[in-house]
């Protein structure tokens, strides 16, 4: 039975990486001992080491041991025998474009589907839809295609913003950004603002923190849903 | 001898589509009297006829004749043949895609090159520089590859942003994706606030408006520079 657990941001405004998750994942990794992290979208450049070093630290408070699947020579295998995974933020060209490469893509969603409990977080909760087509980061590299792990059967907006009324600012919004990609495509897309995050259990995709979340679907106005909604109905 | 007008954008706050810009392309259009209009940005899933209608009545204000290259068969010989081009805003990669889907790359910098004024504002400045991978848009299709018309040495990430200082928001600053542009890939990038764009005469790049740009160069700290500087030695 899939097991994920999909944040719009590791962090939120005034506390520490991953601070108010901690007694979800206290839960959500409660049979779990070692956790195999991919550190493949390397945050503000960081190398991978650094950036495993860094959510290393982190889990230590959770009692967890953080080991980075680049150290691994045969990273298909790490992913089969790992006992949970965690996909961290940063730029989610870069993460897609290296599952892709290391051609880590079915075997990754392959585990997901058996069950193993996988934490993403921003760009790691991108990955999870059908394509990474609504991120909100830069394309540094350009990937062979968009299309991601298909475990979602919508895409995510991570970080979603809604528009700031007082703002001069005339680049599009993120509301019509989400409407152009529709002008070109048909998947659902849910705006996850930051502190929001999915729970899914088999099916069941529950919406998790204090905020809703907003759904676009083609051909409809937006329109919002609140915590524990569950969103298993959307496709 | 090339002639370019580069904008960040083709509105700023409370003023109507070009307005800013109305004195300035009165002397720079001086000579054509039809400009060739390149819709393909399609901003808001606009059709290319609604586009180019939209841009028609607003050039009226300057006496010129809007034309859509997407009404011409042989486009190839629309933009060798034509008195002056502009091309709008939207999203970057579906301009960029088209123009690779169609051929029109080689021939559209081949005319820049050879003294066909250009203007272009937003996705159609993103796409002077070398790759369009400092867009700000969604990837909602996916060129064969980023790669645009290096007509300038140097990207152009357009409607800049500086970070507010005030926010909540956890997702990345313009800034912060600038730098993780830069752990990957090696252009200068120049960050054009609304308002401000590049006039290029020759091999002479003199940033127009009121605001400063500021600069973006490998390993190097950001810097601001004020109008009227020299770009031309910026690589």
């Amino acid at each position: 039975m899939k097991k994920l657990l999909i944040a719009s941001t590791s962090k939120v405004y005034g506390s520490d990486f991953l601070e108010y998750l901690h007694d979800e994942l206290l839960i959500f990794f409660k049979f779990c001992k070692n956790i195999l992290f991919i550190p493949y979208a390397r945050p503000s450049g960081l190398t991978h080491d650094q950036y495993t070093e860094m959510v290393s630290q982190n889990f230590k408070r959770i009692n967890k041991k953080i080991i980075g699947l680049h150290k691994f020579k045969n990273k298909k295998k790490a992913l089969s025998d790992c006992e949970a995974i965690f996909v961290g933020g940063g730029n989610t060209f870069v993460l897609l474009n290296q599952l892709i490469e290391l051609e880590l893509i079915d075997t990754l969603k392959n585990v997901i589907n058996s069950g193993t409990p996988y934490l993403g977080t921003s760009a790691g909760a991108n990955i999870c839809g059908p394509s990474i087509s609504t991120t909100n980061d830069m394309p540094i590299v350009n990937p062979i295609n968009l299309q991601s792990l298909k475990i979602l059967p919508f895409n995510i907006n991570s970080h979603y913003l809604d528009p700031i009324q007082s703002s001069k600012h005339m680049g599009e919004t993120r509301e019509t950004r989400i409407k152009e990609f529709h002008s070109l495509n048909d998947e659902t897309v849910i705006g996850l603002r930051e502190g929001s995050y999915l729970m899914v259990i088999g099916e069941k995709v529950i919406l998790k923190g204090e905020l809703n979340a907003r759904i676009f679907k083609k051909f409809n106005n937006p329109y919002e849903i609140p915590p524990e909604t569950d969103l298993s109905y959307i496709t």
